[in-house]
């Protein structure tokens, strides 16, 4: 990122410190890997700025996110033993707010992300964390399993200082119209391609 | 990522395993903000797995990456106190493995990025690392600090089995074309077209 002039200066009425310092929803999209790493990459910054970090985590495979999970709640626990960086919170759908069943179905699954959904609204109208990552959260969207608009329209008005960045595929036009910031990753050459498929390390 | 199946599968005589297991070359460019922290991203899963860390810097205001540096930081601290993940080491342009002056010129920072890359290519051959992070490193390629033939030559012969990721604009065509795995950023929208500035936690 260069140092950072803006290109033009809104008229909004704010000024510079107050521009500079709204908060931010953040959408990395794209077909590419590099999505939520970098939204991970991103909540380094924030848990060094002790804010609460938040992330909710809407895949199903328990093999995903594992390296950033067992690093993230190391940061928690360094936060809560010797206070450096920021509390962590990492919830996944279908565990602790969501009921888990053997054999899922679909519905299943579209109820379990539309409670987490709400257990996300819930948090933002009390402010719980400083920044929330929501892991794969366009496909519930995508699906039609929580309501686009309603997801907009809590973002938009919630209080206070609260950053949301929010991975996946296919973000919703409306997500994308309502965001700060949209990456979008693509790809120019993959492993796969080359017949080489995921290894520990680098794909979890 | 989609779980995983290769689009083709190449007549290279490895197996699956061998092909799986093969160590990577990452180029992460494009215009848009995610290149680093998906790299950092991605080396927390490398931590998780144990593998030593090696991050190098090619970045020069000091404000860049303090996020990333204190966390990776903590968790290096842990790995030595508790044996959990793997060990990290931060290196900077200019620091530790170079000189620094008061009053650097061009000349002294090429000079200084070309120290570093000599000390990534003698770490490279005694597999000193699982994961290198060359933050920043295709600044140097592009401006001719650093020969890419050179570096495309030692990643191509480096021993063992060492993963290393190159962040960036501007990535040289040659080290494109030596990467196993090429991700894009772009960008759809971003606050500083909106006439907002960085700001902690978000942009360092």
């Amino acid at each position: 990122m260069p140092q950072g002039q803006p290109e033009t200066v809104p008229d909004d009425g704010m000024t510079t410190r107050q521009r500079r310092n709204r908060p931010l929803v953040m959408v990395h999209t794209g077909e590419m890997k590099g999505k939520s790493t970098s939204a991970f990459g991103l909540a380094l910054r924030g848990w060094n700025q002790g804010w609460p970090i938040g992330v909710f985590q809407f895949v199903k495979s328990a093999k995903w996110r594992v390296g950033e999970e067992s690093a993230f709640k190391a940061l928690g626990t360094l936060h809560d033993e010797t206070g450096q960086g920021g509390p962590v919170e990492w919830h996944k759908m279908g565990e602790g707010w969501s009921w888990t069943r053997k054999k899922a179905t679909e519905e299943d699954h579209a109820a379990s992300a539309l409670e987490g959904w709400h257990e996300i609204a819930r948090r933002l109208s009390e402010q719980r964390h400083g920044l929330y990552v929501l892991d794969e959260f366009t496909y519930p969207l995508h699906w039609g399993w929580v309501d686009v608009d309603e997801v907009v329209a809590t973002l938009r008005d919630r209080p206070g200082h609260q950053h949301v960045v929010i991975t996946g595929r296919n973000a919703p036009q409306a997500l994308i119209d309502a965001a700060d910031l949209v990456m979008e990753t693509s790809k120019v050459a993959h492993p796969m391609d080359r017949g080489q498929k995921g290894q520990k390390g680098i794909e979890w």
